[in-house]
């Protein structure tokens, strides 16, 4: 499929993919003002019931929008609305990490991040609600398919707000599974690039071995074009790099690949934890891949992986600790019983015992290689099940945040849905470094599974 | 030696280390505000010339050490002034970044590396001149040894202060080699402990594949007593730890080991730039430390090494790069032409020579359990010679830069002296995570070459 056989003018702007509204923008189609005020009609008839929004000026989303027309040459993004999980700087709007130490709190600048979505020529559209800190305390977003249950955490506004049409794209972060957790639960594609991938700087610190900045879509393509404005070189940052990039005012869409993949199917340590749902999504991914020509063989993580949960744990406690002390020492009567418990337990761990999990995990990085043998992606379990009933948590991390822990790029596509309409994602993991065939694999295992 | 024995009185206040402070306090020797005013008075002597402050605000340190006589638990800090290089967030003091474009920044929260000091009982003295964003622009610092040379950078303000006896200890940050460089052309003790061990909530980015908190001390006792606050659980947040750890009121000096260290000599691929100094301080060194006994062999990095420098410079200037998009954006016209040559370099590198560069690294970093082979320490060259003329350069990064980039602890040892009284450091390099045996050793090495 070419870009010029999308219709942008089918169905209302707030639906556009993302690739759609650079593609409708350069083709004078729609314009930048008129796709965030589509996404403002949206937002505005429905945030009442979704809480996805910690903040949103719309003037100053319009403002942004208009203000594009005068950019001489027209970023990869050009007029597309992203939503940014509020721990991300914003030297425009409060950014507040869903705390109340942080109420009005206005940082000086753009985190790295924002910088370089605002170059390519994307308007912020606003900030999303997230978990306190980006941990486990819920903010007040509800899941867009049953709003009396969690959109999951701690990027639950962005997920949300993307799962509804309220945006195209959003920014999270994952430092055990906020970004494909949310992701999975909403209905919608996550992805988390290799760590390290999207600069983190002006990004409110959780965990630092762990954080990884990621990209919450509606398809693959879209997450993308995120991706590659984030690891091609200049153009992100606008100087000479549009052009360089070849992408200026016209985004492709990715070229599905013909091949059938290789994939190891894994069904880690966790499997004890897997409701049916998640047991149904698999195995129909797995007959649907199957059917469509791909090698699936199974894969075990061995024994050791295993400890991969505990290490993972203790990193988190211990770099929040760290990482809180101001929070910690003055404002203690504003943090969560939730954050509260996380932050005493990394007080209370020993320095010996963190690095003995940060060896672990680096340990077990190098035997990756061995872990996925000739496969190029692996199948797993992404979430137990269903997002659970209530609001009072936003699940369980384990199955994502064992890999986040492993620093490998990981994806979840919405592939599969209960008979009530609830999504269930399935997970993809690539290879260190692998994001490139990943996305590929994905763009495939999509094109088998489209509607089940 | 034992605390009691040190004799806090008979010295100036200014010149105490840091444990004669905490015993001296502790026994009522001193007041926290006595020997804070000391360093004031020192400051107010020699700052005309030095220029290593960017901000200090003399009765808020004061009201600070007179603040501390309301704790009820002592922490192991208790009373210690400490300079704090201006890239660290301090929610009480402006945080310019050795920038016009942070002139008068006021963040809202202290870095956790300060607040992590602040509750062990240290009072925060004020912040130091750094290079522009802690990379190669020089600030106005001179070297207290020679005022038309070069204290090194980028933590200028930071080794110069302690060198000058205005404090006892400084951190800083260590990029190339901004904590090791100054602190050998100042002749002080420099350490970088491991990558990641020091929280780095709240400092400025730089390149966060690099970026390392180190501390400046003119003794190894001394930056071993801020480096145990940090990796002490719970002790540094003050809430139980103080008690726990034993050091309450009695800063212990570390014992001196008796056994002969194995050291291994490598001169690296950079011998070539080497100047006579170095070269007299190492064999100076080889000299002691053998006639005391040590077991030195030669030890040979291997050809892959060599590609650890050029590897450094792609992830410092991709890194900064994207971590200061927005400053790039916003503020162009304030960016130095060093930075902003950085910054291109940065912009314009392809991603995939970025993921060879942090690859390389990686790999190289599993080579050095086989580069030291029995060896506890490298003894390695710190610095080319002595601070070089001239305040526009702050030297050559690359003897340091290349340890940090394989993310291991090192030190550099006020060893040695030219005849014209100017400090030309050695290095010494631990294991990985083996900072406590690298500390063990260097305060072995200072013992046999102390008075060199």
């Amino acid at each position: 499929m070419t870009s010029q056989s999308v219709a942008a003018e089918d169905k209302p702007l707030n639906q556009l993919s993302a690739r759609e509204i650079v593609d409708g923008v350069a083709r004078g189609a729609c314009s930048p003002e008129a796709v965030v005020a589509s996404c403002l009609e949206r937002i505005d008839a429905r945030e009442a019931e979704l809480g996805a929004w910690a903040y949103l000026d719309a003037d100053h989303a319009l403002a942004q929008a208009r203000g594009l027309g005068k950019c001489a040459k027209p970023g990869p993004l050009f007029g597309v609305p992203v939503a940014i999980k509020d721990i991300f700087d914003t030297f425009d709007m409060p950014t507040e990490m869903g705390s109340k130490i942080y109420q009005g709190h206005r940082p000086a600048s753009d985190a790295a991040a924002v910088a370089a979505l605002r170059a390519a020529g994307a308007v912020i559209l606003g900030k999303t609600v997230t978990c306190e800190f980006a941990g486990m305390a819920p903010g007040r977003t509800v899941n867009p398919h049953d709003s009396s249950r969690t959109p999951g955490g701690s990027s639950s506004g962005s997920a949300a707000a993307v799962a509804d049409f309220m945006a195209p794209l959003a920014l999270g972060t994952q430092t055990g599974g906020s970004v494909l957790r949310p992701s999975s639960f909403c209905g919608i594609v996550g992805f988390k690039p290799s760590f390290g991938t999207i600069n983190r700087a002006g990004v409110k610190m959780a965990a630092e071995a762990l954080d990884t900045i990621g990209i919450h879509g509606r398809s693959v393509d879209d997450v993308e074009l995120l991706y590659d404005v984030f690891t091609t070189g200049v153009s992100s940052q606008g100087t000479t790099g549009a052009a360089r990039q070849g992408t200026t005012g016209s985004a492709r869409q990715g070229t599905t690949r013909e091949e059938a993949p290789r994939i190891g199917f894994c069904r880690t340590f966790l499997w004890h934890t897997i409701a049916p749902e998640t047991n149904d999504a698999l195995d129909a991914a797995i007959a649907g891949l199957t059917g469509a020509g791909a090698k699936l063989t199974d894969v075990d993580l061995g024994q050791e992986f295993t400890g991969l949960g505990p290490a993972r744990d203790v990193i988190n406690c211990v770099e929040r600790a760290r990482a809180m002390g101001f929070e910690w020492n003055n404002h203690r009567d504003k943090i969560s019983e939730k954050l509260t418990a996380t932050l005493k337990k990394g007080f209370e761990t020993p320095f010996t015992t963190y690095i003995e999990a940060l060896e672990l995990a680096a340990r077990l990085r190098g035997n990756l290689d061995q872990v996925f043998g000739n496969n190029e992606v692996l199948l797993v379990p992404c979430v137990p099940g269903v997002a659970p009933d209530g609001l009072s948590s936003t699940g369980d991390p384990a199955l994502q945040g064992l890999w986040t822990i492993l620093h490998v790029p990981t994806i979840t596509l919405p592939t599969h849905w209960t008979a009530d309409g609830l999504p269930v994602g399935i997970q993809l993991v690539g290879r260190p470094r692998g994001d490139k065939v990943l996305l590929d694999v994905a763009r495939w295992v999509m094109s088998c599974l489209r509607g089940q």
